[in-house]
């Protein structure tokens, strides 16, 4: 079956969204700052982690007193580059903006500032937050904990979070370098994505309990099989995808004092909890950022005229394809696919918000 | 043909690498220190980056006048908890352990330490720096540019460089986690150890020109192929791989304003150059070292408790193994194969150093 998709206006998306959130409780500061974090997703093209979680997961987790719309975000610091902030159970944007905002602040005095968060929500895409330092001449790295649904080597069934992390950093004419990763093959959203349109899922993706393959995002859903890790097998690597992976729970979780690591997030009170961890680097605590700024022109434009493989019309970076899309996506709005636009008209209806967005 | 192994004594093993570095040139407190980094890694295990290098790589390097013995170390610094090193092409570990000393020394103030080294020399594995921080209460992350010698999504040849990474934590019983990882699927010395013990690569690990597989390391050496990044694939996460690997470039070479990156690296003069990058977090910046050591413990718990697939013993964490090893080492030896034997024994023959490592 075809899946239809209808092109939408950002701008119009941002303020839909804005009015949405408003309505469902979070001040409208906050639910604008959501709302541009969550379309600037669309535009880059992460479809599995935008406004298709808008009804889903925000809306739904307010409604189900899982997210906190008004939270009392505390800060507390043992260093001058360093924080933890407790985030009372407050949508993850919000709480993640601050965070990443707390970070460029000590950033900007002594080089670099990381905050590691806990008792946050789901905060949408890693790179929404990686590339907000990127226009303040710093690098940007975000992680962010998630479900378990990720298998581990030697382990059976889904055991491990589906972890996340971004690494930004700017250049001069070209576009932002930015590797914005699931720890697993793939996030769990491309999977939605997949259920959602109707296609299979590549071998190799998702195992269930036995090992054996699942291609059917329907299966899936019901028997929970266990996404990859990256690396997939242990000749191939999967040890160093399984580091990561650890390592994003590392600095998420256990660096913020909070417990939710993996089995633990399982339990009870514990399933809609995320930890995140941000990090800013004052480049100009290293060398001008201008002079950082025009070699990362020069190493992206070696690599594009690197010989190519047989086949291949154009070698791409990671942050590259993203950013052309967005520039697209700015002039020709963002296409979503029927069943995310039914969920808007639907929170429409529900919060007597006007739905306009073409 | 079975290759034999010889055990050797690791205290005797330092001491030895030390007399041969300090013959070659090398002051006596830095053989020490290299000698000493050299001789932890093949205790955990990493036969690819341990003294199996000493004649090849670092003596060689001396006497080719690519490595500086006496190197003037130049510290430059932006901001209080950043600073860049230029390493006067001094011996990697040499500089390295500056860098990383300098590193934990700021991050004792600011709460985090990071520093990129230029215009240096091959380190050894990065985990002989991340662990540096871990027995002072802190997180460590290392990472190092390595020769082109990787393939890229969508190139043909090897493009990019050797590029790997570690990051390590402390735990309070348990053993440090440690990520140490090359951001191809192996490092080069994995595949100069199936050449020197006669094995085949493992099917994906290295292709040709044209994408085809090689599992000759013989073959490998004269053509040299590309050794493929993590990720395998473009369906399996290649790009994830891809990203990583020039993350490392972006942290080590062009923070450090370097232009050692892809393609530079393979032009006349460049053929030596490394490039570091060093990162130190002082956890009481965040929390109680106690808490985050004791909370340590308890996720390797979790895991080592997590169901396990069919036929699996038991399940193991990054580091884990290890650091068995180098327990296990210290009482019983390293074994260490007959071809690095014979090139133990020249060295001693050379520099006229005794060879006792019974």
């Amino acid at each position: 079956m075809s899946v239809k998709y209808t092109n939408v206006n950002p701008r119009k998306l941002v303020e839909f969204s804005t009015g949405i959130l408003e309505k469902a409780g979070i001040p409208r500061k906050d639910a604008n700052t959501t709302a541009n974090l969550l379309v600037n997703t669309d535009l880059r093209g992460i479809a599995s982690h935008g406004v298709a979680h808008l009804s889903t997961m925000y809306v739904k987790g307010i409604k189900d007193g899982l997210i906190n719309p008004k939270p009392g975000i505390k800060i507390s610091s043992g260093a001058p580059a360093t924080a933890v902030i407790d985030g009372d159970r407050g949508l993850g944007f919000v709480v993640g903006n601050r965070a990443m905002q707390e970070a460029m602040k000590r950033a900007k005095i002594t080089g670099i500032g990381c905050v590691a968060v806990r008792n946050t929500t789901h905060f949408g895409a890693c790179s929404a937050y990686s590339l907000l330092p990127v226009k303040e001449n710093m690098i940007g790295f975000a992680s962010t904990t998630g479900g378990i649904r990720a298998g581990a080597p030697g382990a059976a069934g889904p055991v491990t979070g589906m972890n996340a992390m971004s690494f930004a950093a700017p250049s001069d004419v070209e576009f932002p370098f930015c590797l914005d990763m699931a720890t697993p093959i793939v996030a769990h959203g491309k999977i939605e994505i997949a259920l959602r349109t109707e296609q299979k899922l590549p071998l190799g993706w998702e195992i269930d309990a036995e090992g054996n393959p699942i291609t059917d995002p329907k299966e899936e859903f019901p028997k929970k099989g266990s996404i990859v890790l990256l690396g997939s097998t242990p000749e191939l690597g999967v040890y160093k995808g399984f580091g990561l992976n650890i390592m994003v729970d590392v600095l998420c979780s256990i660096l913020a004092g909070s417990m939710s690591i993996p089995e633990i997030r399982k339990q009870p009170g514990h399933g809609s909890e995320c930890t995140h961890f941000f990090c800013a680097v004052n480049i100009a605590g290293f060398l001008p950022p201008e002079e950082f700024k025009k070699s990362m022109d020069h190493m992206i434009s070696v690599y594009h005229g690197l010989p190519k493989a047989k086949g291949v019309d154009r070698i791409t970076i990671p942050g590259e394809l993203e950013w052309e899309l967005e520039q697209e996506r700015r002039k020709n709005g963002i296409p979503l696919d029927e069943e995310v636009i039914k969920s808007l008209k639907d929170l429409a209806k529900e919060f007597q918000v006007n739905y306009n967005l073409s």
